[in-house]
This record gives structure tokens, sequence and C-alpha cells, in this order.
């Protein structure tokens, strides 16, 4: 029973690193970049609060467990901005591998469990991982339109790029609010002469 | 719908504050004071986790809406950490208050959703609000024990402190945690010559 718990709290000890992880966003302020601990938080409350946006066969609860657990692997693998240059292969891989060695200090029942919620999100084939997904490429522009640009200042971002590398996304799992977003980045980018 | 979704948004947006609310407790490396948001993250974790430890009737699915949304109101309120002096009817009024705003920026449904939830976790009632508040308060110590004291040498708190505050607090819905978790305390009060 101890030697149970005593895994099951050396995971929840390591995840503590999630909060160490710096992400492309910042808050809505512009005070600092968002880490990966506080925006599974937030996207969880994302799925909470846009339950409606979700079709029926969605179960909300497993968006939820699916959002907790997404960027668990980046205490590893660090952090991928999605304007970045990066080898998609690559990326993968080293995610791979941190799942293996995170969900690996775990009980086999509950690492299984939680690898399988995480491996479900990861391919992005069902309609709850469709949706999550969908989230997960919501936010941050959420967060730029507040922030005075964010990540598309930084990466010098053109709006076809977010049209392509983040619009294109959340129209898979969550089409009207795509068609909302992208009406209010539309706006940013011809008020800010960024085309 | 454009007018429920700006509800939606508005609400995600403020609560990106909680990101800027410090708590007492350090991360697990003592680099930094945690922040409620992340906090909030690493309890829902705790929660997928550790549901071995609730009783059969507990749906840890709720207990997991209960954690995102549990410290929200300290956007207003701020946090009260747990080993402060305070006046708890005057925190629970201003935490009141800070629900009235802040869930009232939503649409009306979701509000009474979301909000019922949070009244059921701070009325630790059912068995879902216990363990969930058994998790809030097993969390702490888990972090102080790794970073060397936290909250503890801060406070300059006895061990009978930890014994009231939080320790039967986490014995109402997850006895076996605090089994655990007393152990462990009590070990590093004496190897601290703490008392």
């Amino acid at each position: 029973m101890t030697e149970r718990l005593d895994a099951q709290i050396a995971f929840l000890n390591e995840a503590d690193r999630l909060k160490s992880v710096v992400r492309g966003t910042t808050l809505c302020d512009a005070s600092r970049r968002e880490n990966s601990a506080e925006h599974s938080w937030h996207l969880s409350l994302y799925a909470l609060v846009l339950a409606d946006q979700a079709g029926p066969e969605v179960d909300i609860d497993r968006v939820i467990r699916m959002l907790i657990l997404h960027d668990l692997v980046e205490i590893d693998a660090g952090d991928t901005p999605i304007f970045a240059t990066y080898d998609a292969a690559d990326v993968a891989a080293r995610e791979q591998k941190a799942a293996d060695r995170i969900f690996g200090l775990l009980p086999d029942d509950i690492a299984r469990d939680l690898r399988g919620i995480w491996e479900e999100f990861e391919a992005a084939e069902t309609p709850a991982a469709q949706f999550a997904k969908s989230l997960d490429r919501f936010q941050p522009p959420m967060q730029n339109l507040r922030s005075g640009g964010g990540s598309w200042v930084d990466y010098d971002v053109r709006f076809q790029d977010v049209e392509q590398k983040v619009g294109a996304k959340i129209a898979i799992g969550a089409p009207a609010l795509w068609d909302y977003a992208r009406g209010l980045i539309v706006d940013w980018f011809t008020r800010n002469n960024r085309g």
C-alpha cells in the first residue's frame, strides 16, 4: 500500500515541474509568459465553459482528463511553439520517450489508463480528442488578442499562418469557435497592419 | 450566438488573472511561490492519480470539476494561507461577493451550473466535495516536504498546527492519505527540530 502511494506521489512531485515549462504565449496582461501547468488548467476551464461547442457524442469529462494530461511530456521534451520551425517527427519521438519515463513512474494500472488518455489526445481521431485539440489551438489567440499580439508579434506571423497552423485545427473539432475567432483575428491583423 | 460566446470568452479572459494570485506554498524546487491556477491544475491531476483513495460513491469527474473551479474567487478575494491569522466569516463573505461577480460574467445557464459546483465544494457536505477538500489540504504538505519546509517555516508552524488545520481535514475525505502524510510530516518536524 505504501509502495503504491510512494509511486503515485513520486509522479505527482515530478509533475510539479510542468509549472516551470514556459510557453510562447503570455498572460492576457502581457506581464509574463504562461507556463504549461497553468495553461492546462485554463484549457480545462475552457472545456467546462465551452462544452456547448462540442458535438453530442463528446464526453466533456474525458476532454478535461485529456487537457489535464496533454502537456506532461513537455517536462522532458519542452514546449514547441506553434509558429517556431521544428521537425514534427523529432518532437513526436521525444514526446514518446518522455511519456515512457513520466507515466512509467506510476503503478502499472494507473500508468496504462493515463497513457491511454494521452495517446487518444495525440492521435486526434476521436471526437473528444478533436475537441480537446481545438481548444488547445483556440486559447492562445484569445490570449494574443488581449496581450497586444503575443506570439504573433514575436514570430512575425501573417494572418495566413494563423489560418493554416491554428484555424484549420480549431475548425476540425469546433468549427463555430473558428468562425468566431477568425473575425476577431482578421480585425486585429488589419488594425495592426500585419496583413 | 455571438453575444453568448462574447460572455463565455469574457469569463475565460477574466479567469486568466488566477495565474497571478500567489499562494503561501512554493514549487517543489522552492524556486518561487505557486500560483492558484497551476495549483488548481495540480490538484486535478492529484484527483486523477489518487482516485483509488476515494470511496465508491465519489464521482471523480465531479471532483475534478470542483478542483478546476475551487479557487476562481481568489481573483477578487485573494488567497488566504492556512497558517495565517484570518477572520473566516470575512473571507467567506468576500468569496461570495467574488463568486457573484465572476460567475456573473457567464450566460445564466452556465453560471448556475458552475456556481452550483463551487457551492457544493464550499459546503463540504457531499462525499465528492469532502474528497476534493482533502486533496486541497494534502497537496501543500507534499510540496513542503520537497521544498525544505515552505509555509511551515515561513509561518513558524508546530506539528500540532499541521495536525489540527491540515490533518483533520485530510482525514475527513481521504483517511489513508492522512495516515501516509502524517508519518512523513512527523519525521520532517523531528529531523528539523521543529517539535
